[in-house]
């Protein structure tokens, strides 16, 4: 096939549009990889900013839309709001004009979008948001980080199908899915949570890890772990939040030892910024929708250039991996 | 009055007895608490170790008890097993015969003796355990770290109420309380919490500060997060995770370093003892059981006897400050 097509919502993110267009022209100036891209905004000032880059790229087209979608707005309302670049960019997939989007936008309205414009693959009940996080087996998908407050077993259940497949694009082998519980015991947990615990056994049969703690997202033999969106959200923000601290700490210590143009200052310095690319979340090109039928990427509202580069990267994984494909013949639906 | 009366379950714990009966010499030899300890185990290996260690003290009592609950028994099972160690501390709580009691011991069955042994203050239908997590405001109490797998709103309002009281006797002076949450806009959740924050406002006032998310635990502007015990048991081993493996990507960094016995490497090293002396639960002294007719402190499993002695002195500080009284007056219960 010719190169995968990708739409950017360029005016998405807090730090839109800069970041949006420069990811855009470092994935295309890389050249590693063969894509299409169409940078979703108000044309004029997309074309200025690519003028003043003096960038112009065969592979590179405009779509206009002259609204924005704000980051704080109540998501629902982008349904309406159909002039948006978040709204325009979810109807190219819609459409079939592209194969994935990437917007670094209002995560709940992404997240509206996905659901409403893109659409849900037939069989699967709930889409999910599968976030990549850093830890010790490279990267743990967890999922879901927020789409649904409350869930039945039954789509935990699918979560753990769909995290699955979203591990193996991300180039996990063999990926290992755990339930998040309060122990690794089969009995531990509620009613819900004990169901749930059958029925991924059922769908997922040695894949199927069983239980596992908060600890093991980041420190744990499971490559996938599955819950509702509430315990997901709150996981994923408390480790941001350790990161954060631990950071803080960090660089007090480096102030307080007193070397710091010396070469032991210098060492702590290189330690802290390897430590922070190590945890950030930009290098794992950020979360997909899933249960969709699109690849639809949700990059972090603070994402750089870098991150968005990476969040086309792992779009275009998705739809060379044929995910989209996978999860309506698991679900046989289409 | 005379020496604060504790005592202290001495085969708790994974490391138990050394560490419990060395965190106990430690505090009498400081001497800078007026503790009255009753260690409470095998009699006659407490007097080896006690023999062998050189010390005795007018303040040091034995009180026997022949068996050990294990770290690993089903925790209901304590309530049959009255001859254990941990059972026997409890039953001088009940009986009276001490202010307060610590343990290392299985974390199930410490609820369990001081739900059923020690018993619930009236007025309070749920127990709670109230973790100190050290955070960029020194620490924040984390409450319920997993008493309760599921709440109603009510029981998360005497959450919020027994942690005020409990940050009050750690040292905060005006505690704020924050209810966790998938964000801070009021309207966030479900039905139980946007319940669950009417009445923390209407119990709290001005002290109630409003929704929080998982990176506020160490990283926000409250002093105290209350959820249910499933979200708090997930976030708080989701924080000691990214914890640990922040660590071992420094312990790395070091080594690559190749600098290890230089200047940089020192440095290094220190900065990362630094790091693990702020987070180390140890220097917080452990968790209590809260609304119970006694002051109930569970030390984590793995203490040292730093951790021990540091679990004595807030057992100490939870006796001097009231906190028993406080939340019986508080709940107009006995």
């Amino acid at each position: 096939m010719s190169g995968i097509k990708i739409a950017l919502d360029v005016f998405g993110g807090d730090q839109a549009p800069d970041v949006n267009i420069d990811g855009a022209i470092s994935i295309l100036k890389e050249g590693k990889f063969d894509v299409e891209l169409f940078l979703v905004g108000k044309e004029e000032t997309i074309r200025e900013m690519l003028g003043e880059r003096g960038f112009h790229h065969e592979k590179l087209h405009i779509v206009d839309a002259p609204e924005v979608f704000g980051m704080a707005e109540k998501p629902s309302n982008v349904l309406r709001r159909k002039d948006t670049s978040l709204y325009r960019t979810a109807q190219l997939v819609k459409e079939g004009k592209v194969d994935a989007m990437v917007s670094a936008g209002n995560t709940g309205a992404v997240l509206a979008v996905a659901l409403f414009v893109v659409g849900r693959i037939k069989g699967i009940e709930r889409g999910a948001i599968a976030t990549p996080i850093p830890s010790k087996r490279g990267f743990t998908v967890l999922l879901d980080c927020g789409a649904n407050i409350e869930v039945r077993p039954e789509h935990l259940r699918d979560f753990g199908k769909m995290g699955y497949h979203y591990a193996r694009i991300l180039g996990k082998e063999s990926p290992k899915v755990g339930l998040l519980n309060v122990g690794e015991e089969e009995e531990k947990g509620n009613k819900d949570t004990r169901a749930a615990f059958e029925l991924l056994k059922e769908a997922l049969g040695g894949d199927f890890y069983g239980n596992v703690e908060g600890r093991d997202i980041l420190y744990g033999n499971v490559d996938v772990v599955v819950t509702d969106g509430f315990k997901g959200n709150v996981a994923m923000k408390a480790i941001e939040g350790a990161a954060k601290f631990i950071g803080d700490v960090l660089k007090a210590q480096i102030k307080a030892s007193g070397f710091s143009g010396l070469l032991g200052g210098l060492l702590l310095r290189n330690a802290f910024k390897r430590l922070k690319k190590t945890l950030d979340p930009s290098e794992y090109g950020g979360a997909f929708v899933l249960g969709v039928k699109g690849v639809v990427t949700k990059a972090h509202g603070n994402s750089n250039a870098l991150a968005i580069k990476n969040a086309i990267k792992v779009a275009y994984e998705g739809v060379k991996g044929g995910l989209v494909k996978k999860l309506q013949s698991e679900f046989g639906g289409d």
